[in-house]
């Protein structure tokens, strides 16, 4: 096999067109055996093996640079820069991330998961290089979908006047994650039509020189147009069109679903395990938010190029019709979007993970909350229990969003409260609401859950005891009634459980009122500890004798960890915790 | 007067062309007397007075509804929907704010104040109009510089593809605040030169019908184009070529000075208080840069879209070449922009106001971050003491940059220590630094600071005193002072003082210690108190005999606020602390 022999892209430099192309295949293979067992890319990466190869047989990894935005299609890369057997040999499988990593290689020069940051982390690149006299390539890979996100733009019109060399790989496999939206889109249709002769061009608007290459998963051509853009002077766009899932037909055949699949069978393309009849929140809210539809025609769900996060498959996009939009990978403009509909008199609901709310600050300030229109937001994935790559993590979210004021952002702590605080949310017209989705798991709770949370505040009570009384927010308040377990077989302590429900206030009334009887106060929250739910709590208590005891994450980029030891890391369980409560107690 | 008259846009709709050019020209009177007594956007209103007559004259508002982009431009909207008096009569000068606001005026539909964010505001707004049913016009206004920011790229991708009424007028008067930059520029110069006829077209690259008038201050021209475009079944861009500045000559002269201005002499354009003598943070800041670059050509200064705030006027830009960059108005791109200049071994230095970096969390936390770049960031005016409009806040910052991990965020007391911090910071290669400058005023202190801050997290006593430790950050160290001086008056303490330096993290060593011989622990901070630094003090002591007191502010939006009163009714007096901290120790 040639990719043995490849330890840097230095060896591929010998390769004839026909070793290249063997290559190519023998890549692919490898793609495709270590994602059928251990899940990943599969779309970005199939569709970007030819353009890859092609990229290191012309420039000079790492003297000259390349950045690929979101990074998840560069498992080719990483295979051709010295880690193939993270590919190879299944008990190397997780030695490499999912993105690029500077610590894994000196071919990566950023740790990159989010979308559309590729051209202005690229041109910092440039602009270094000028400032030190250097003259070597920058080169950045950024696919069709990324171009709908701001950031890109931004780096696009500077990249346009730069007048240095820049090198923008456009990836156009006519796919985001689901289709493409924006108007843009038929601008690309327009120059892949015309094989990039369209005199109206997106990237020459932008000052942009431009080069298009249909074959976009040939490497004869790939190589002729990098050849010929290389040690240019100029910011220049080389526009290829590749298929999406390239070389493996269920991934040809279904775009949206390889996308990022889990483990599943090369020979069928049929996931291994069969999820189909398990319940999650994203579904559930798709068929929720589907009914509200049918009795209310203002009632818009809205997407920035996930819709399966907010449970919109292609089936229930269909049914949704003009009620469901997805706005492409736009966080901002989506929260701006939502506080115009729902000032207009319409009732939007916008999911989103939390991971990437963290686009939209700003428009959750100054669009939303300023303005205090009743949008709705659905935040997913808030919850270390959730994607831990570094890029993708779900802890920060409460320090983002609820210290803003005007938002109310509440923490059901199962379906059923959510659903209740969802149903009130798009009925009422006076709050921007969001909501925190409790966890991954869908968790069931007999109880009564009220059905109108317009007063603000106000703490849920569920278990009066003595001593010490645990504020559980949302989807800790499972560890919060073990804690409370715990405390009463190891310490005989008959704890109070508080379901906060509302992490952007307090409930003065109620804390004060736990002065009598109570010494210690205890939060949980499924979150950073810096700038969250319990410091709020620690203030308030800051001039009495109650102690106060915070609990939830260090402040810290935790990469690819292992729950349970980070939780205990954390003296998150709750054995941990009465240990340290019962410490204070003798 | 003509303008004595209308008291809605009703009013203007029978006015034949001449009796509206002399609209136009009261308007522009009004506007000139109440900006040179008064302060305010200068240049944007001025260019925009024939645009604004002329679309109350063609639309129906607030039937038709428009949305001004950051809304710096409405004053003639305001005069021409029953606000005129804020502008005839001084003492109603302060009844309008600035930026458009819907508690003022049922034509206003948003409370505006940061740029690119009328496009997607307007799209939700003809969402859901369409989703109701309702056939009126949606009108959003947009200036060039405008165009810059991502949000509005999203905003306008989006619409091209709505397929709907959306009618975006693009102001453009070849100006940001200061001169344009990025790629389009180029493309909206040849949309001008060739009368709109360029067949490379940004907005029809998105998507986006299109029509352009090269005379954008005459009135006859304007009505005909929006005549044109009125109940369009398409989103369509009205391109108008206006003078930024229009009839006043010294604002034509120097349209970057009078893009906003205090108040001036009218017949001269010079400002009436001479600030030139005064020493301000913005230009020591550029001064001290300027000399950086000299010993070093790796150094660059970024700013976005308003070089002024880092002290880079015309004449300083012209010094630093290539060593100075303005992005346009797209703070993402400047944020990751820096990381790749830092990791590509450059040494670039940030400068915005914290009110606007509220667009780049997301950058911060994973472009910056995630990464550890050594980038610097000068945050400007993170003060209550700032800018006062409800928009500009600088309240949010220690919230939103202070809980990003690997973020070291500084918080100077006085000039001195900003400058040393400055100058290690731009040395350093191991930290992500964003230094919050103190205050408005600038303060000088007869003081040793240190000039190496890498070991992170050490606060500096400054004073060591007994039963209350005060821990006054940055810009409220004075206030520290005062607060320690009136214990010792009024209740005999002698509080130890600490400069706490770090934001981002704490002096555990220092804050153990505090234990020993202190029953009070006072933080102060220049910020919103949710999510700062207090509560992480808080924290701290939670399980600790110590009693904690958090002073900052409360979380709210405070609009055009009088100092003084912010300041009491948030207890943050010298006095009201001491009375405070009195009934504890009694």
């Amino acid at each position: 096999m040639y990719i043995e022999q490849v330890n840097s892209p230095q060896d591929i430099k010998q390769f004839s067109a026909e070793q290249l192309r063997q290559l190519a295949g023998e890549v692919r293979n490898a793609l495709l055996t270590k994602l059928s067992a251990h899940g990943g890319h599969v779309g970005p990466n199939l569709g970007m093996v030819e353009a890859t190869i092609a990229l290191h047989y012309v420039f000079n990894s790492p003297t000259d640079k390349m950045v690929y935005d979101v990074s998840h299609q560069s498992y080719t890369h990483k295979m051709l820069t010295g880690r193939k057997d993270a590919f190879l040999n299944p008990e190397d499988y997780d030695v490499v991330s999912g993105y690029t990593n500077p610590r894994e290689s000196g071919h990566d020069f950023f740790t990159i998961g989010h979308t559309s940051t590729s051209v202005s982390l690229a041109c910092g690149l440039a602009k270094a290089r000028d400032l030190k006299g250097g003259h070597e390539n920058i080169i950045a890979v950024i696919g069709d979908g990324s171009l709908s996100g701001g950031e890109a733009y931004e780096g696009l019109s500077n990249a346009g006047e730069m007048g240095t060399n820049l090198i923008i790989v456009v990836n156009d496999n006519e796919m985001s994650i689901a289709e493409n939206h924006g108007g843009l889109y038929q601008n690309l249709k327009e120059l892949r039509d015309t094989e990039g002769r369209s005199s109206c061009n997106f990237f020459r608007s932008l000052g942009l020189d431009y080069l298009y290459v249909g074959e976009g998963n040939d490497i004869p051509s790939l190589v002729a147009a990098f050849a010929k853009v290389k040690d240019t002077s100029r910011p220049t766009v080389v526009h290829i069109h590749t298929q999406k899932g390239k070389g493996y037909a269920p991934a040809e055949a279904d775009r949206e679903e390889f996308h990022w699949e889990m483990p599943f069978d090369l020979e069928t393309g049929k996931p291994k395990v069969d999820c189909s009849g398990m319940e999650d929140y994203h579904s559930l809210t798709g068929k929720f938010l589907l009914e509200k539809m049918k009795e209310d025609h203002t009632v818009v769900a809205i997407s920035s190029g996930t819709p399966t996060v907010i449970g919109f498959t292609p089936e229930r996009r269909k049914q949704a019709g003009r009620q469901f939009v997805d706005v492409g990978i736009a966080e901002e403009h989506a929260v701006a979007l939502a506080s115009g509909i729902a000032a207009g008199g319409g009732r939007p609901v916008y999911g989103v993970y939390s991971t990437f709310i963290q686009r939209c600050y700003d428009q959750l300030s100054q669009d939303l909350c300023i303005n205090g229109n009743p949008a709705v937001i659905t935040v997913f994935m808030g919850t270390v229990a959730g994607m831990n790559d570094v890029t993708h993590l779900g802890f920060f979210d409460i320090p983002l969003i609820s210290n803003i004021p005007n938002m109310v952002y509440l923490a059901p702590t199962c379906s059923e409260e959510y659903f209740a605080m969802l149903e009130w949310a798009v009925r009422q017209t006076e709050y921007p609401v969001a909501i925190r989705v409790p966890g991954v798991a869908v968790v069931h709770r007999k109880e009564e859950f009220d059905t109108d949370y317009s007063e603000l505040n106000r703490y849920k009570m569920t278990a009066r005891g003595e001593t010490v009384a645990i504020l559980a927010l949302g989807s800790f308040y499972d560890l919060g009634q073990a804690l409370k377990n715990k405390l009463r077989e190891e310490s005989g302590v008959e704890a109070t459980l508080i379901n906060p429900r509302y992490i952007t206030g307090l409930d003065e009334p109620m804390l004060e009122e736990l002065k009598v009887g109570h010494r210690i106060v205890v939060t949980l929250e499924d979150g950073v500890l810096d700038g969250g739910f319990g410091e709020k709590i620690a203030r308030y208590y800051g001039n009495s004798e109650m102690r106060v005891l915070n609990y939830g994450l260090r402040k810290e980029f935790a990469d690819r960890y292992n729950l349970d030891e980070l939780m205990k890391a954390n003296r998150l369980t709750d054995k941990q915790m009465a240990e340290d409560i019962a410490g204070i107690l003798e």
